[in-house]
């Protein structure tokens, strides 16, 4: 059976997600809508490789609005399953996610508002899709990408494994930072950390404002997503965040703290000689901790022989330690890039695809 | 909806499994018959815990063969989804997938043979499991245990992704072998080869014979699965096997073998000082190459800054260069033992129930 699929968010990640669909498996997933956050475009036929050029159009193109691109969707949603993609880091989007699924749609999203926000929606949506026959909703691509990282822990969830620590690195900009500032390997050359954020900067590796991935509210959000699939009520409150931002420069404007940031290097240096030292690397971590109830992002120290201390590039890992995984459960591999985060999107579209066609 | 489960083989695995199953989730799986070589049990209710005595009573349970059993499991049929899970290594049973899959019957199975062995059996499980509405047949245990090896390689088959290669260490057995005996870890007491061996054996993680782990014929039957899941039509015969075990101990009985073992300490030392004297590790690595169409098993080197060369204790690892992934897809953890092979078995079920309860 075709599935039907509506796009809200048509940034790099909607666009390359569109680009993967139209490639391949095209008879069993039909693109019925898409929607920035000013145009929408329905169709009652699949659409096709022009959907760009048509979106931008006020022929074929509505104002967009949440309603009535739902509205849209309602008519043709009798005739085949409908899974609406929401490609946008929008709050109000993922608010509505409970509507969606009240009028029978899946939703499948790299959004990570709805997992990690208000408690409440969170609840509202696990109940909505608890019941047998209510339609499903994945996240895979939540947390480091298309890394199957929430299908693995949903499994052992499932299975009844108990989960004993979630450990990880779960954002590339600070898996680039740190393999590159903090390395046991004597051959690479020594760098100050502001030259490193500044060099991320440069390769678009960070947020336009470095700040927003030094603060840790990115990789907090990561490990509350982790911790509620895990049975914890976290929230951001609940959870201990070390924001690396040093305090001083936390109010400044975005272009003053990549110029006064170089007079914190002394600071991140000595951080870094300290672990050096011992035979460690420092590495930006979250961790989900149902033993102790202490879940937290923190600046941790690594020795060389951990898996996180070899990590290369902007890649992310996570360990899952279980009762069953002793010696943990380990996924690594790039975490970010919107080739990646489609195809994590994809993934979770065909298992829909796949859970209704019986 | 509950899904009826019935399971061919109570060995470690088998028994762990339904253990899993009865002491989680039982609302929504019901056991509803299991079989050994000789006997077997059938129901209309869901077996409980008292199985393993039913099924050796002579009142309740009966004379097993394949055309029964199946027969008991279409009674019931109508009423549930009802899932084999063959936990033999049987060939036998494996060739038996087509009777069941004809009969509505899904599989979920951790054993090799019908995916590994003949590719005329191969072809005719994947041809009947193609359509829409066809039953699923699942495999996830059949490499590295319950890994999310088998569902993230589909995922990047089916979302278009361009396999490069598949490279890793399937063997828990040789993972230990070559570990403990090629270390750069300088903290490392030296080894022999065949006390290594001796240990591993001893330790219960080699077969009962050292030298179906040696001969590279299992990490074959992984290799041959996965690449086939990757499009290619690998058989024992188009693959190289690099088979340690020396040529004049081949032909010799069990107990002669591990005798004369020492005798080619030497020769494992050579080989293993010329990698140390260039900063790498002897590695047993099963390679799935699309590319160059060239899939192995060999002993290879890795430098110690590759995951290969930092794997600890029985691990597995497997690493999928991709198109979307340059820097690879990498999984790691258990890849042997009775609870972690259950878990696949028991994770690829509760698929078929999400997948079956619309």
């Amino acid at each position: 059976m075709v599935v039907n699929v509506a796009i809200v968010g048509v940034g790099l990640v909607g666009s390359e997600f569109i680009r993967q669909i139209l490639t391949t498996q095209s008879k069993r997933i039909a693109v019925v809508a898409v929607a920035n956050s000013r145009q929408m475009l329905t169709s009652t036929t699949p659409l096709t490789t022009s959907w760009k050029d048509d979106l931008a159009s006020s022929a074929a193109a509505k104002p967009f609005t949440l309603e009535g691109f739902t509205a849209s969707l309602s008519a043709s949603k009798a005739s085949h399953p409908t899974v609406v993609v929401d490609c946008t880091s929008n709050e109000t989007v993922a608010a509505y996610y409970p509507t969606w699924i009240e009028a029978g749609f899946h939703v499948v999203t790299p959004n990570k508002k709805a997992f990690s926000g208000d408690l409440a929606l969170y609840k509202r949506i696990k109940e909505l899709t608890s019941q047998a026959g209510s339609p499903l909703v994945y996240h895979e691509s939540t947390v480091g990408a298309g890394l199957p990282v929430i299908n693995t822990l949903n499994d052992l969830v499932n299975t009844g494994d108990k989960i004993v620590k979630i450990e990880g690195i779960f954002s590339g900009t600070l898996s680039y930072i740190f393999n590159n500032f903090s390395t046991l390997d004597t051959q690479a050359k020594p760098a100050k950390f502001s030259e490193v954020v500044t060099v991320a900067k440069e390769l678009g590796y960070t947020e336009p404002d470095p700040r927003d991935d030094l603060n840790g509210m990115d990789v907090a959000r990561k490990v509350i997503i982790l911790g509620r699939l895990a049975g914890l009520d976290l929230t951001q409150e609940t959870i201990q965040i070390e924001n690396i931002v040093p305090e001083s420069l936390r109010q400044a404007d975005a272009s003053e703290f990549m110029k006064n940031l170089p007079n914190f290097d002394t600071h991140f240096e000595q951080l870094n000689k300290e672990a050096l030292q011992n035979g460690q690397v420092l590495r930006y971590v979250g961790l989900v901790d149902p033993v102790h109830g202490k879940s937290s992002v923190t600046l941790a120290r690594y020795p060389a022989s951990h898996p996180f201390a070899s990590l290369k590039g902007s890649d992310n890992i996570i360990a899952f330690t279980t009762e069953r995984f002793p010696s943990p459960l380990i996924i690594q591999g790039s975490g970010a890039g919107a080739a990646v985060t489609a195809f994590g999107i994809y993934s979770d579209i065909l298992k829909i695809a796949e859970r209704t066609r019986h």
